[in-house]
């Protein structure tokens, strides 16, 4: 009782998504969030949660959600905190007004990533780009706030690029990705087109990873953020795996690095604004594994409550410096549990409006 | 009748395993050669073919085959030539024994790809390595002789790799491939292994994929091959795909080279020793897809009845120069058909013994 | 050119869904038959066939088609007989205004298959329902005709019980099925819906197969169609298979019948009308498999062309009298297939209109 | 500490297989049991569990057996109670051995499943044949003791058809069962066979279901089980699946009974032994769904930590007389975990020696 009555209390928008779902199971139990509300298109609103989505994680629809009204995506929602799992066009609309109305919200889409006064966070790697919020405050004019996480397969080789670019400096990235189908969202990929299948293309994606980390990595000059100047190539494809992402990754780097050293740099890996108090973040945001055959989707993609990154096969590059491989939880540490996150770190920061 | 007198016998080594299965299937119908013997290990030999084998391709076993009794690997087989589909440690150590006994061995193994003396060949990219029979017979004193086909995924990429190559020089490539579960053999993986999973390693692949295609896009200097002097990055993994293996490449070249030329280059390739009357050589070797999502090993590994590579994505890459993708059928083209292939090719050249 | 000449002009509706697909691969060749037009809903009318079409198939999409423009389905079309590959409710409008304007309307839907004045054929079973074509007349007035194909599943399990029936009088059936996901259309299932999944429903499919098999094991009385009277429970489970439904039968018969001579009646069925020169018809509609694991439906679809029930394990029930499992290729002899075969009997009866 | 030292200590034999991994898993949290010992056959043995051991489960392998030694199989293992996951014939001749030992030995083989002096025990359904034991000591004059669990599929239809045979009577039933590739161990099914595919037959199964599923529902006469006598047809098929049987079946019952009185039976159904206390018992056994389209494997196999039965799609049958289809987690309800149920009923009956 007391205790909910100092949650501070969530909505979540475009709840019956697939990362809408994800973001419905986590904060049905959160310690810090109350889920007060959720929203959705046109198509599902007014109806019950239990009615309006077509649920389908494995674990079960929370009971706490079933009997809730899905209500229009417009501000007026009973909450401090939105979290935004909004198709792209109608984010690019009503995130500004969410935040124009004094909200805070934090997105998991990519409308507003490359805009230069939304800060795109992962805690653990560029927590001090919440600088950027003054100048957003002062540009829009905006009551509340707007941040967003990057996209999922970006997170998935931001986390270790960080500290190695951090120890080594990084010059080039080659990065192949093998993508999980729940990356595109739910109902998302026909089985005929998929099964027994890989299809080496999927729209926009390679455009957002070679972005996304510069600008992830990039460090706050005064007010303005300004993108890391490594280059990176990205070839991202879809393979027949329901949840992780696995990316194939070649480095140079500016000094030298042995695979040793660079193991080190990657298991010691802390935040620098790590928080024990924090509850989606883990201790250590890499797990470097030893194992010849690891990290593997399957079985990698829970370490850590699903917030941690495997990274394996760690070795010389015989073209570029070094190569590794490394599995991220497409849905949890790369969508909505990153999201999360980014509103707990707001939180601890006093930041939520 | 006539026809089948004139037809050259022919014996499949390790007849029983999963690229034997292949070879049964493609001589059991082929327009030169006549399967005349079936033999595997000890455990198979004697036994009814069908009782032998425990047939795992879709279409059904051929009839003729269904009643030949498996003998034991070992000269004395009524055959000019053997395909070999043994298992590495019996290959090394019968395939000398056969190719000394007169017999012409087209190996699908590793066991003699890295031997200076034994051409590894795919008639398109290097026939002109057959001249290292000479010294073949010169060293080893054999009657016979041994060639042997490379790896699978070398084969998807040394292909396309070829004429780039001629026309603008490599310097570096990138290869990360994703393969599918007939390369590891039948039974191969378990299903609990690979299913909904991607397996960032196979054993000895990355190794192969780096020598061979040095060989394969070697030149002869005098009685020598000289490997080529790029230098290979390969990165390999298992998915869940049956048939088709899908290699992301980004490659350096010394020449410039734009998209439209690299295409035309890939478009127009045709062997040097294109000759039309090789039943199993499709006229082009390379199909050069135009869709953004093709190539697709479900879709394209049965380009030119599983003898076509097909390239996609050939695209600029900002940290080397161009990328691509390539999609090969890997116990056609990179297996059985392949050797068959190189067979046929040592007929033309009027090399049989 | 002659030959064209001689070829009778067909069109399909809804060409580009899966079946309209399938149809279009089989009539791009066909020896009787030249596929002069193709028509779908107006989202996809007027686009060139290439563009407009989502091909899911592993084989190519024919030349032929790919410039055919994309016509809106309403009568005019350049044919004589139209393959109908509607949505249920699309097809219930347009279906008989094809028929009344003369078009031989061969249907795969399910829009008029309970309709008393429609014959649902399957040549082999029940060529001799076409009778109705003359009560249709009757009552509709059409100067065309109107026939359909049974359901996918239904198909799989009344051909074997077809000749069960004629010999030993069937008087319960219990089928539980496994249908592949092909059969629900495409784009249809998701992939995060079916992977590693069983769902034990399917819409509207299990009242078919119990209609549908009485009334094409029906027997003509006069003009009418009357039902077979056995009693049958069927059970419908979709199962992650791309294609090929398997169908697990008990059955409870009038007379006793041993194992032996089931199998005996099944491997000699021969439909009463074969005509050898029916091109789409196999010699014997059933190959009975002897091993103990088949049929399986990925090594067993293919048979006879796509056109043959494979059935196997037939074995005594200890509840009701005999035991069996049938395979079926669901998009060949399930659907686009046996519609064409149908058009074949109605141009070897002598009934196109 | 304390508490450590009240465990009483248990051992899992066959260790390192599918099912003893599971048994790993769960003993090495268990409240009341502590893992003291993992053996396996000569190939395993002496070697660390870690390295013995293909740990194929998607959680992490504990950290407490990581370091263990693997031991030999065979009596003077440091244990009171000995989980066997042992292949048969070596089950057939160590279990005795274990059990004249003075072990409490709790199977999970179909040794001796229809040995007449050993229990095959559902704690919920027949927790009254451990009346038997007596028997069993007066025969075979063992120190200790034998009981077994069921095969994993009759498991999963002899507790929803408990209560209904005690309510309505059961006369006959028809079982067509879509079984789970973990079914079949650790390595099991190679991914060539099963993808795609359904396998009709499993060797030995449908026999278990048979005759197992009357033992279970059988009642004791003085000292001697009796089976029941309702009459059972199975089948069997293998889907690919990785964990969770589903189940369709049709009932034919002695007494009228309608679907809500069915439903309501088995949503009601309790152990009449029911203990709160028993650590792996679920409240409800019987989990019943209304969706027209659950249970479904994946996200059903989970209910009750993996210890429900669901049971859904209850519906009428035209052959017998009612339908349903149930899913059972096949390696813990169905295997490893019910086995740790039966050794806790044991424990709570005063039973372990």
């Amino acid at each position: 009782m007391d205790q909910r009555k100092n949650k501070i209390p969530v909505a979540v928008l475009g709840a019956t998504g697939a990362v809408g779902q994800r973001f419905v199971q986590l904060l049905a139990d959160h310690p810090w969030f109350e889920l007060t509300a959720v929203a959705a298109s046109e198509r599902s609103s007014h109806k019950r949660y239990a009615d309006a989505c077509g649920w389908h994680l494995n674990d079960a629809m929370p009971e706490m959600v079933r009997e809730m009204q899905v209500l229009p995506v417009e501000p007026g929602l009973d909450a401090c905190i939105v979290f935004s799992a909004l198709p792209v066009e109608m984010a690019r609309q009503m995130e500004p007004q969410f935040a124009k109305a004094g909200y805070t919200v934090c997105s998991n889409t990519s409308a507003f990533r490359l805009d230069p006064n939304v800060p795109v966070i992962i805690p653990e790697v560029n927590a001090e780009h919440l600088a950027l919020l003054k100048k957003q405050k002062e540009v829009y004019g905006w009551d509340g706030l707007l941040i967003t996480s990057p996209n999922c397969t970006t997170t998935g080789f931001a986390i270790p690029l960080k500290p190695i670019d951090t120890a080594f400096g990084l010059k080039k990235v080659i990065a192949v990705s093998m993508q999980a189908v729940s990356g595109a969202g739910y109902p998302g990929l026909s089985y005929l087109d998929i099964q027994d299948n890989v299809i080496p293309f999927i729209q926009g994606e390679e455009e957002k990873m070679e972005r996304e980390s510069r600008a992830l990595l990039g460090r706050m000059e005064g007010k303005q953020r300004v993108d890391a100047d490594f280059i990176l190539s990205a070839q991202s494809n879809r393979v027949p795996v329901s949840e992780g992402h696995t990316i194939c990754l070649s480095l140079e780097l500016q000094a030298k690095a042995s695979v040793g050293e660079i193991k080190e740099i990657l298991s010691d890996f802390r935040s620098p604004i790590y928080r024990p108090g924090l509850p989606s973040m883990p201790r250590f945001p890499i797990l470097v594994r030893e194992e010849p055959d690891r990290p593997q989707p399957r079985k990698d993609r829970g370490a850590g409550d699903g917030m941690q990154v495997s990274v394996g096969r760690i070795r010389p590059c015989p073209v570029l410096d070094v190569r590794m491989v490394s599995v991220v939880h497409n849905t949890l540490r790369g969508a909505a549990k990153g999201a999360v996150l980014n509103a707990e770190l707001l939180v601890a920061e006093g930041l939520v409006s």
